[in-house]
This record gives structure tokens, sequence and C-alpha cells, in this order.
């Protein structure tokens, strides 16, 4: 089968390499012809809602689906009329506000911060009482890697954060002080079955995920993710990877926010897993069976960004794995990551350590 | 860097494949612009020996390898003098000639089995009086997969077998009535840094790799084969990955030939050892440090011969990996391959027998 990426980012890279095995084939869209996808298919250049462009796609695959969230959802409705889309528009168009993705858990019931939303200064007076502070700003759309958030920590802060966000469709958040803060992946396939990955553990900072760890062992916590996940699958007839992210506070978990795609916190599957997550994507886009999910020992994975480090210094760590997008480096862009998997918790966390000094 | 890959079948894709994270790009020099590699990267085409196409790789690329061994080796001492070439033209050329590659295991003092060379009718009688029978009459260039050979049983094999091979340059080789057949794959770095995988067990069917299986868990074989394999390693500077096929016979190795490059009965080694092969030829030309050779569990790998088997039955066996190269059915040809990892070496072996079923 031939299988369009909307997006041509290490993502779509990431899931070509895993899909040529299968003996798939993989043309991308995407704005820039360097986007990393170009390494390992070819890019049509164009916007990701350029309906021309998009349609020839379309035309030249069998089935679609994306590397990113930004794609503008009416474009993606028109081109999934006239060929098989995964995962669902409704997902990617859920994902990409932030109002109706909390709306969503508050349906399916998944328990989620308190939140309101905030269209005008008033607005904002009335929920920041009504959540409470600290409580956190965020513009509703094309938010990622903690672009277009503000953080309220006393009423001094709403006009700056409301100087900063205003005039775009808010929404305010309370600020959930977190004990940690962790992902569960998961897969359904066209045919109904699902599969999912063990609770990962993230640490962000500036809003960018730095390091994943798993399993994170919370068995209880896990089973109780997994409903959530099956819950939002279910709802949407989903096919492909879905990711929802969550907080730990209090020991209880909090829906954060969902990711209808692969997912960085699932980059140590490659790796550490005995099917990866960009495998079993392209596996239930396609409808055939689902690869096991079972993790091969205990994993880290390690953001490398803005800068690469020596390639010579991170291959020297016993069990590194490297992974170079080929992006030319930027501040706060993500150029790679790497990944260890060890035999024990302890061994991989040394090993992390060992990492970090690399990349520092 | 990018590299350059003379040949761009199955083993140039998985070059690939196991490059891109690493950093690297790719072009490959193939005479079908069809073949496996042009899914990952682009194709001059051009036959192996053309100087020019050979020049053009030579000059889109940092340093040059290949994927197959019929390259013509005049062809490469020239490109070689221009740019780096590894692994050294002097082990490929030794490899392409079945008398050459016998003197060097004499030379090195590795065992091999008995073998005249035979360039007339004459001088075939000789030969099989002084190896006795059964022996093996073989093509000194150009033989693979079982190609260019004929077992003389009896006397009477002798006119038929001349009359099949006569004409080109032959060896004799007392034929081995081995235990098993097992063969060792090993990498250096062109900083002289050395590894090796575990003695992987192979069964051909005429001639061709049908599956392979490692550990094989023979610790005092391994070790001797362990220490020919770095004689030969030594012998040629070598930089990049080695085989040493050898037989087993009254306990005993007995060395039978070399690969010099990536071999199918190491294909297990994407999924069954901490760095598969590939990864660790493109870490060994460039003198990066090697990656852990150490295996994940127990390993099988079923070639796919001549026809493809049903994608989902396949992927239906729990923890299969599958391989479809994406070239066209034909009798006899490699057009894949499937890998299970298990944690003991009985699970492996029941995952495999249903694996062969499907493949059936």
């Amino acid at each position: 089968m031939r299988i369009g990426i909307i997006g041509a980012g290490q993502l779509g890279r990431m899931l070509a390499l895993a899909g040529y095995p299968l003996g798939q084939r993989f043309v991308f869209l995407d704005h820039s012809a360097d986007a990393p996808g170009g390494q390992v298919g070819q890019i049509i250049c164009g916007e990701f809602g350029d309906r021309e462009r998009l349609a020839e796609l379309a035309s030249r695959v069998d089935i679609l689906t994306y590397d990113v969230e930004n794609v503008p959802a009416e474009a993606v409705e028109e081109v999934a009329r006239a060929k098989p889309f995964q995962p669902p528009p409704a997902a990617l168009a859920a994902g990409q506000d932030r109002l109706h993705e909390k709306r969503l858990f508050e349906r399916l019931g998944i328990p989620t911060p308190e939140f309101r939303t905030v269209d005008d200064r008033m607005q904002l007076d009335f929920a920041s009482a009504a959540v409470g502070l600290p409580a956190v700003l965020k513009t509703r759309r094309l938010g990622y890697d903690g672009r277009g958030q503000h953080v309220l920590r006393t009423t001094a802060d709403i006009d700056v954060a409301w100087n900063k966000l205003g005039g775009v469709p808010l929404i305010l958040e309370q600020f959930v002080p977190f004990e940690r803060e962790v992902s569960i992946i998961g897969v359904r396939s066209t045919t109904g079955e699902v599969a999912h990955y063990p609770l990962t553990e993230n640490t962000h900072a500036d809003g960018i995920l730095v390091r994943s760890r798993a399993p994170c062992d919370a068995p209880p916590l896990e089973h109780t993710a997994r409903d959530y996940l099956e819950r939002i699958l279910r709802h949407f007839d989903y096919a492909g990877v879905l990711t929802l992210e969550l907080f730990v506070a209090g020991g209880r978990l909090l829906a954060n926010e969902i990711a209808p795609r692969v997912h960085n916190s699932g980059h140590w599957t490659i790796e550490g897993a005995i099917t990866s997550q960009f495998e079993n994507h392209v596996r239930a886009i396609l409808g055939l069976p689902l690869g096991d999910t079972r993790p091969l020992g205990h994993s880290a994975m390690l953001n490398i960004i803005g800068t690469m480090p020596k390639l010579e210094r991170v291959l020297r760590v016993r069990g590194a794995h490297y992974h170079d997008y080929g992006k030319s480096p930027r501040p706060g862009r993500k150029l790679g990551h790497v990944t260890v998997v060890a035999p024990t918790p302890e061994q991989r966390d040394a090993a992390l350590e060992e990492l970090a000094a690399c990349l520092a």
C-alpha cells in the first residue's frame, strides 16, 4: 500500500522507517522540502491546508494519515471523503481545541483539571475567581511545546497574561500541583483490536518534553489510564496511535491533553518495546493485526533540543540508541533523541545520567 | 555524512534504514531503478563496474561501501583511490574467488575442507583422486546461493559436473558431512575496535539460506570461530561487518567461505541484538564507537523465498517481525524475511514452527 503522510517531520520519518519493512511505501506533504521525511520518501511541497496539494497527495496513495496536529480540520474532512483517512478527522479536530478536548474528557467521565472558557477580559476575571489561582491561561488552538501559555500566580498576573494572549479564544485551567506527569499510548486497529504501552513518566522543561521513562511501575494508575484511553478510542471509532497525557496529583490521574497521533513520549518504544508505536500506527490504520506492545526492559528517552551533541560521545554510552532527525539546529527545536534500554531501573537511570552529561 | 552504497538490494535498504537515525544519508548505484534501496534513497542507474557511474556516485558522497559482492574489483580499486572505501577492496576481491579465499584460510591457519584448483578436465581427475569423493565442484567466481556448484558422489559424476561447469576456473572441494552449518558475524571499526555477534546456526536448502537461529549455544566453538574471524579482520585492516561461514564436522570447525559484508544469517540482529549488524556496519566504516552486540533473547529468522505469504497471517504470530523487501516475486528469489525473538529457545522454536506454517 501507499501511505500519504501530512507532515514530514521526525514522526513522519519514523513512521516510514517502521513501515518499509512491512512492505509499505510513503509520500509526504510538507511546506519544507528539507523536512526529515524527505530522507526516506518523496515530499509534495505545500501548506497542510492547501486543498490542491492535499488532493495531489490523496491521488498518489491508498490511505492518508498525518504526523502533525495543526492540519486545518476542514481541509482534512474534505480529503477524507475521497480517500481513507486515519485517525478520524473528528479526533484531529478535538485535539486542536483545548476546550473541545476538555469537554470530551467531561463527557467521557475522565477527570480533568477545572477549566473555564475565556473570550474576553471580563471572562478572565470570572474564570480566575471560579478556577482559583494559580491557574494557566492557554490559547485554545495551536499551542504545543509550551507555546501559547501563561501561568497566573496572583491577580496581578491577570493583566500580564491578558496582554500576552488576549484576542484569540482562550481557556483558563486550574494549575495542578502534580507529583508526576505521565502519558499512556494506545493503538486501535480499524478492526477494533486495541493494545496499549506501559504508562510512561515524563519530565518537561519550559513546556517541552525533556525525558521519558517507562514502564513507570504504577499498576493501579496504569489500569485507570488504560480505561480512560479506551473510552477515547471507542468514542472516535479510532484507528492508529493515540496518546493521553495526564497529571498524577494526590495519587489521582487528571487528563491534561490528547495527541491523536504517535507521540514523543513513545519514542522509547522503537528499541524498548517488542513493536514500536510507529509500526503499530501503520498496522492499525491498515487494519493489520497489532504488534506486541510489551516492554523489553526499562527504557529512558532523552530529547536533543537546540544543539546536537557529539555523536561519538553518545555512542560510547553502552546501549545508547541515537536518533538524529537531520534538522538544522535552532534554539528550542527538537533535533533528535537518545534511548537506553536496561535490564533494571537502576541500570537505566545510570545510563540516563551518563547520556544527560553528553547532551549538557 | 553521505554514504554511497554499490548495490541497492535488501542489504542496502537495511543499511539505510539503520543509518538514517545516526544522521547519515544514502545514495545507491544499481542496475535496476526498482531495487529495494530506491525506497529509501536515490539510485544512480548503472552496472556495478561502470566507471563513470561509480565516479558519479563517489562525487556525491563522503564514503563508499557495497551491499553486493560481485562488484568488479578493478573498478572498485580505482574508485577507492579517490574516495574512502570500506570494507577494503582486497577483502572484496578475496571473497570473489573461492581459490583465493581458501588460500587465505590456509595462510591464516584457519582449517578449511581439502581443495584443489581445477582448470582443465585432466586436473579434475587428479583433484578427485587427491580430495576423494564425495566432493563439490564449484566455479571459483560468481557463485552464490548455491549457483555454480555440482556434487560429485562417484567417478561417474565427474563428466556430468565437467560438462555443466567446465570452461571457467574451478575448484574441487572435499564434501564435508557436516553436523551443522554456522556463521559468525564480526565488525571492526576503522579505529581497530572489534565486536562480534553470537554464533548463528544456519539451514540451507538447494544452497539458499532458509533459516538461522541464534545464539546457537556452543561456547567453545564460538570462541574458536571468533578467533578465526579476528584473524581475517586484522589481515585486511578491515572496517565494516564481515561474515565467516563454517561447517561443524566431528565437533570441529571448518571454514567454508567469507562474505565481506552484512549477511543474511545476521538479519535476526535487527530485533534480536542490542545493535543490528546494519547499524554496526555504518558505525564501523565511519570510525564511530561500535554498538553493543549482545543478543536480546533467542532469535530465529526465516527467509521468504519465491512467493510472499499473507501479511495478516504472519503478523498474527505473536512477536513476529516482518521484512518485505518490495521485490517482484520470482522462483528462488529472496523477497523478505521474518524474525522472532523469544525468552527461551523452546518458545523461539515454537514461534518458528508457527511462522514456517505461514510461509509454507
